[in-house]
């Protein structure tokens, strides 16, 4: 019997935000694996932290920080590979993901692999979409309203053919492209109704108004939830 | 001292896919309210039972199938001032909402008539758009791909718009909107890409591909999730 793969959504970072489902997971399955940098220790570890039993294997999936998409690639083959070993040894393994797994997680790149050979549950989590929502006190959409989710690394044509269209939006990866989006927003007149948020629901959050954000650089997951100004 | 209000995300129904933070205040509010109509029992008083303790105060919250929007305005002013009773008193109320409060919720309607008066703190939930992805193993965005969230309610050419520049569209509410919004993925040569998902990961969910759906009444919180064909 070969073992099964569960992508754990883990929420955007409060260990109380994990759903009962994914911290049972964690206590009982025999190998827990997470991406790991060199840079930095993994966040989505530190948040199941207390859950994880020391009985359990811990793999750690290299994640180097890469910009050539063939070597990324390459680095995902690896992963898929070790995580596989256990897998055919007949060990269940549980795959720590920030957030929810389908949502912009690299949890994909390892299901493409996968999921033509083994059993996969995947078990959603707490998007950092509605952490900010709530973080913020803001409500994202009721009714008929059009909220839309996409990255801030996307071109500013691009960005303003959806903002355009949107009662609210949800701006993820702010990091660098800070300057350009709000620049964006203060021209389509949504500066006073938009809200920026660094790490939503944490310990150390951040919330503010976007017209009172000072600076040009901004977290890499920071998010700017967009609204409509409706005067 | 007045009581606190807290908006608690249940997520889509398992509940298993409660936070551990919704969980613990479940069973510690003193006073647990949801909105209970008299065609059906509470969907969310169900996700919460097992987790609510005898001593609780529990406050149905009467939600009349009304069409006319003012008849609705005054359901909600009258929920609003029962809650109020108790947080007069100075006991906490855990107001139960499925998914998350600030997405598609009725919670929204207490929560802007209760907001300015007493303090308020919102749990977010497992979504019903990422427990679809997850219920159909389809990812639902990566890189700068674009989502957007929708209501099937609005008028076909609304719907089109929105559709025809998002990489991937969850569509909320599909109910008796299944013939129109089945023609336009048609259409748009998406029929074989996209997904219908009803009562995603609960026990009776119904997942395919949405050109073998037959039939054209679906249940008002049927799920579609479109993806755009990449032929």
């Amino acid at each position: 019997m070969t073992g099964k793969i569960y992508g754990l959504g883990l929420g955007p970072g409060d260990p109380e935000l994990v759903t009962m489902k994914t911290v049972r997971l964690i206590q009982t399955l025999p190998v827990i694996a997470y991406p790991e940098s060199q840079r930095a220790p993994s966040f989505a570890r530190r948040i199941a932290a207390q859950y994880i039993p020391d009985t359990a294997i811990e793999l750690k999936l290299h994640t180097p920080m890469v910009i050539d998409a063939a070597v990324a690639q390459s680095e995902y083959d690896k992963q898929a590979e070790i995580i596989a070993e256990h897998l055919d040894a007949g060990r269940d393994v549980g795959l720590l993901c920030e957030g929810d797994p389908f949502l912009f997680g690299s949890f994909m790149y390892l299901y493409d692999r996968l999921m033509d050979r083994y059993e996969v549950e995947v078990i959603p989590g707490v998007t950092s979409v509605t952490a900010a929502a709530a973080a913020a006190g803001t409500p994202l959409c009721s009714r008929e309203d059009v909220m839309t989710v996409l990255s801030g690394t996307m071109p500013e044509e691009e960005l303003e053919k959806h903002l355009s269209v949107s009662n609210s939006a949800v701006i993820m990866k702010v990091g660098r492209h800070l300057p350009k989006i709000r620049n964006l927003i203060e021209k389509l007149g949504c500066l006073q109704s938009s809200v920026y948020v660094e790490r939503a629901l944490n310990v150390d959050q951040k919330v503010m108004g976007l017209s009172r954000l000072e600076g040009d650089i901004a977290p890499y997951f920071s998010i700017i939830l967009f609204f409509r100004d409706s005067e």
